[in-house]
């Protein structure tokens, strides 16, 4: 076939599945404004809005450098340039010089493209941090965190997988970015519930769990039906290229493991939650989803699905009993964003060892390497955001909700809402660092 | 044009257009989530994002099998292998053995991307069932009955037809699945109406209908425009190619159709409302868009798209009559699933000799034998789980809510709801069978 | 590469991107339904089927013949050929006579992918005009101004531009339609908001101005992503084809550009808002989204990126700045619309000429021009609307709300809202012509 049209193709497949993670970001703003109490709603919504502006922008300016640009084999990081902008030779052609085309063509897709598609992961990454940590994280702070993570953590990580660095030349293997993507933002969850603390009132002194159930179900169902769509342009377009009838087959195959992997992740889930969370958790199941969509995304080429059918299931468990795990902990993520992006995120990059012959060694490196690298950096940045500006909303603004404090507004002003039941006052003390 | 790019375009256009009717699942979830009284509504999200489920791991392990693997020319169904994958070929095309690539590309298209577009088809027809039974129905029993929908009955009827056989052999056209999968849907959804009965207090004894307006109008509404743009895909993929000129003009005339059909549809059945329901009736006008976009499925390559208008302003019309006549029989569709779905494929079954040359003798013959077929089996099928495990909640259940009392959650737990007014003491009595 | 992948990759092209600005329809109302007071949302969400039906149709049967059959080169509208269809040779080749391929072929694209894509434009026009003036006008004369916009004041603005009329001879910059689709949707709602007046108590006697925050801010976020999604389409889809290097090319500049200028629209909206509107203020937020995507839509195949952010920015400044000047002038624009679309219309129409290579004096002709001709022509058939069958709810409607009395019904009818407070006596006064 003609190079010129593996050239449109490739380009074309970066847009349109970059549509669809685009897409994500809706999904994980319905879900986390339906998992937070009414009170909080705006702020979620504008957290989620904000994230991916800044994110677009932070990957605009600094990050897709670092992670994409003249990384050496092995090495670290790429280069510092500050923006990007298509290729010379690109921007000829767009205005009008044909004879550029030739030129253009060689390099097998529109450099834009690829870099839109890039943009769109790293904002996935940041709505996993606003999952966990809504209801009691400070709007500003949020906000800094995000563009930390989005120009420099995950760029870093990026360039030393994706980018060509030093994970990718040992042979780590993440086809759509389990580690890259889902666990980053897992780690850095995690830190921040570290710094930021537990919602107060969530951990009783005597042991005992606040339930906070959701606020509003349909949004949140919606909001996994968003995430279930945008995954299978995250894990399909994560091939790279549709210029080829291998590369045809290999998407085709990503998008039915993907889609299978989700479904046996909320069969599984749901099944187990009877045990686990002692009722059918239609939360769990929500979640088993998600997870199952993450735990598949390290190696979605599978050629025989049935393998994608196990991992998917296993991922549905995993975070399940991860959910009920972190209230042992007495880690306080809001909406289960840990058991299903690391936990899931962790269990497909070792899977991978079993199903698409990824190397045990390797791979474990590569997870640890994320762990540690992401995990410490997060902590360090939200200890400092922490000390210049707090991390964390006053009992006041908790009690009163973010939207009325913070933006003098309600989400849903018309509505009589129950009052809350009040919290015992030894609950009432600060719970600063969760624990 | 180079064979492999017709492979490429012909993969892609499966994934694409079957990603828009994966979509639709999340607009029935919508339509059906804000139709219900408050009280059901989780239920009904967990029981769609389960139906999504388990007919992707039952047409992944049977029916797909059933319905394209080796059916007989004129026969009745495929083989019952257990599991499907990518071809040989194409698993050794994807793992790097590039001499396969012209055995693969001689096939016409990756075999797993025909897979996931079918599989979209029959959630669609499991959707239908969903949301004619929602607020009565047991969770587990309509789980069951959905993976033997989706795992044996819809396979057959898509055996005899798009599987290539005796249907299909005798000529019966149908485009995109208005009797394939609409009137399917609709029949078992009709069979499981009788079985399970009406709603307590929704019909009189004194053959009073009690009126059951949706809790939650954007939300319904949100799902009507994500069924619309689904049905673009459902109806533009059923194409089943990409790869030359004439697939990309008869695309295009059958998405403008779609929607003209559609359109008139709404306008239809808002003008008809006011005469047939008493009022400009919202709900009339929404599911007149899903009916006009059902009536024109089963032959959307029209030349002349004012057929198009006139299709859909008819089905919109039926849809409207048939809400009024489903309520004169005591028939008790939550969502209107049977005016709009039924209704609607059997009149574009039969339009296709209208417009498209079909054979009225063949088309009635087609519609006839789906609707003994399907509406018998899943009536004894429906029959069968109600002896065996029940498919009625409990007066108490339905009294309660199935939210607080099958999963332990409300849908809006901080929202302050009005108080149910009590249902007459006759009402109270049990109308299991409906009539 | 091949003629015919060519003309296959430009149909599917229009398909696709035409997909997703329909999508937008649902995103404009579930912006404006969620921004009206509860008692009104159910009749928002009718307005927005029922324009996305009435679009189609009026479009379909005269709109695309005056703006693209035969307009003379400089000339002001084309025929008025009541409805459109495929070619005679298209429909040869649909048909099966393959000897018409190649003149099919040689068009570049089906026709009818191309009247997709034009006809989900003139929707979104008429989406605008429905958001400014939500909550007061009457249902059926909104649906007689749709008919008129999309049947004839649209389509005449567009047969001057991309039609190929006098104002696209003298070289009239408008890639996507910041004029034709956002400035013309603008004027017909400012032309309109002065016939139909400002909602009773928005504008006190005393200069006060009523505070009316939006009813359901998930609902609104989520119309706001819808639409950032769809403008992807919105402005990609406007480079009408994709069959060449260079298409690739400019539509990944356009989507990156475009995904660049809604963020810094965010951004800056934001900032500005605490010092213009008094707070952070996530509506001026959500609608410097909108407003940054409109600017850039004039010219978004910027080759430097950072100009699309400089024009987001500036975009998204003018919608704050917007939203408290019509305020002050005490126009009542409900979802400011106005600012966020006319706004960024003119100011990315003007921005052209910085950016992108526009004639100053061409571009402020053309801006005029559709001033003039859009404005004048709303306000007298507005004005003939508001003679013949009135424009304006009777005050006993609009304090009962349009769904309880025009439709019978209530948006959320179990939910138990906070009684409205009063209007003070004197703003009871009818405030018919705003000001």
């Amino acid at each position: 076939m003609a190079e010129e049209t593996q050239f449109i193709l490739n380009s074309f497949a970066f847009l349109f599945w970059g549509v669809l993670v685009m897409w994500m970001c809706a999904g994980f703003t319905m879900l986390e404004a339906g998992s937070v109490k009414t009170k909080n709603a705006s702020v979620v919504c504008l957290k989620n809005i904000g994230l991916y502006a800044i994110a677009g922008i932070a990957f605009y300016l600094v990050g897709y450098s670092i992670m994409h640009v003249g990384v050496e084999a092995g090495g670290w990081f790429g280069s510092f340039r500050f923006g990007i902008s298509a290729t010379s030779a690109e921007q000829a052609l767009a205005q009008g010089d044909a004879a550029r085309a030739a030129a253009v063509v060689r390099t097998g897709h529109a450099s834009m493209s690829h870099w839109f598609f890039q943009m769109v992961f790293v904002a996935s990454t940041a709505s996993i941090v606003s999952g966990t940590l809504a209801e009691r994280v400070r709007l500003q702070a949020f906000f800094v965190f995000v563009a930390v993570l989005t120009a420099v953590i995950y760029p870093l990580v990026g360039a030393w997988t994706w980018g060509g660095g030093w994970l990718g030349e040992l042979g780590f293997r993440d086809y759509a970015g389990a580690t890259v993507v889902h666990s980053t933002g897992g780690w850095a969850a995690l830190a921040g519930v570290l710094v930021v603390g537990a919602r107060r009132g969530k951990f009783g002194v005597d042991g005992s769990v606040l339930a906070t159930p959701p606020s509003n179900v349909p949004a949140v169902t919606l909001g996994v039906f968003i995430i279930w769509l945008g995954f299978l342009g995250f894990n399909a377009g994560s091939r790279l290229s549709l210029s080829g009838a291998a590369d045809a087959v290999a998407v085709s195959l990503v998008v039915i493991n993907t889609n299978l992997a989700s479904a046996t992740g909320v069969l599984a889930a749901l099944a187990l939650s009877r045990y686990v969370l002692g009722r059918v958790d239609l939360r769990a199941g929500l979640n088993g989803a998600i997870s199952g969509l993450v735990s598949i995304a390290a190696g979605p080429e599978l050629v025989v699905p049935m393998w994608a059918c196990l991992i998917g299931a296993v991922g549905g468990a995993i975070c399940t009993f991860g959910m009920r795990l972190l209230e042992r902990l007495r880690i306080d993520d809001e909406v289960g964003a840990i058991p299903a992006h690391l936990g899931g995120g962790v269990w497909g990059s070792l899977a991978v060892c079993i199903a698409a012959g990824g190397h045990p060694g390797v791979q474990t490196a590569g997870i640890g390497a994320v762990a540690i690298f992401v995990f410490s950096t997060s902590l360090g940045v939200w200890w400092l955001i922490d000390k210049v500006m707090g991390t964390r909303i006053s009992a006041h603004v908790e009690a009163l909700g973010q939207d009325a404090t913070e933006l003098g507004i309600e989400s849903f002003p018309e509505f009589i809402l129950a009052p809350e039941p009040e919290l015992p006052t030894d609950a009432a003390a600060p719970l600063r660092k969760g624990h």
